[in-house]
């Protein structure tokens, strides 16, 4: 039975590209910072332990970077999700943002959360993107 | 190297198309209510001040009503992410959430956060649609 | 108009298929543990009250089970969001949930979060995973 089912999970097996700033994966906390499948670039929350117009900006060219790698940029974004233990703050800085998008925004929630992977980190987003349809 | 870049995101440009109550998206918070790209509705979180079965309703008709726009109905969201401060208050109204999706009901998590991007909001519902593949 | 958007909607009806342990779906709470629509399956958050290294393996042997039914393993999953009321103990058990993706990462974001659906649930985890596109 056991045997029936790992076959037919090997039949299925899907072909993902990873990207992890110069390597494939962070093995440490276990995860990679973009995993692309088909079309779609699913990208991992990326963290601000300042949530100022700096800060911010770091986040999303960082995003940025790990788009380019697969020819995208934060244009092809279409789903934002942002954590942040400050709400507010956010809200405050979000012309930083704004500004990343260049006018061509996600669909998005935001939430204000207890804590994140970092004890000191205090904004996290996470997006997914997407490619052109491979013809 | 700049330009390269630059000209390696252009030419990935995928089409997207976005839904926002009679606008394309929200210039202010900066997101659209809906964004399609290929077969899929990636819908924002929807909000409500109110956790209450008029309050749920309300929410769930928002969402339906952004779905419409593109020729579907809740019977298309596949997911559905649930941000409340008061997971209880939305467990004793479930049957409210439970008859707008008329008991065809999509993969779901719940999680009770701080607060939400109003300092008054309650309940925020993010859902992700499909629409049939394109021929 | 109301005929309208409804013949609209029922013209873009989409395929899902729906796993539930021996059900098509919960309809107390109201979801399925899984969602399958084209070749992406969505998972519902999985639960445990212990945060633990068994804990954590019985968590992803749940989604494993999951998405067999659907003949795909955990190396199928694209995408990890993890939600827990104490992530530096999520943090202490990682080699847990690492053994269980076998080296094979997905893009990852954990939160910690005010609580969960059940009084005394302390972690869940929820996946997005491909299959193989249909030819």
């Amino acid at each position: 039975m056991f045997t029936v089912q790992l076959l037919s999970a090997q039949t299925n097996t899907i072909e993902k590209k990873k990207f992890h700033f110069g390597r494939e994966q962070d093995t440490t906390a276990g995860y990679a910072q973009v995993v692309k499948v088909d079309n779609i670039l699913y990208v991992s929350g990326t963290v601000s332990t300042d949530i100022s117009s700096a800060g911010i900006q770091r986040i999303y060219q960082t995003i940025e970077r790990s788009l380019n790698y697969f020819g995208a940029s934060l244009q092809n974004v279409v789903k934002e999700n942002l954590y942040t233990t400050d709400i507010e703050a956010m809200k405050t800085h979000n012309e930083a943002r704004k500004k990343m998008y260049k006018g061509d925004y996600p669909a998005a929630t935001w939430v204000q959360i207890s804590r994140l992977y970092m004890p000191d980190a205090k904004l996290e987003i996470e997006v997914i993107a997407h490619l052109p349809k491979e013809k």
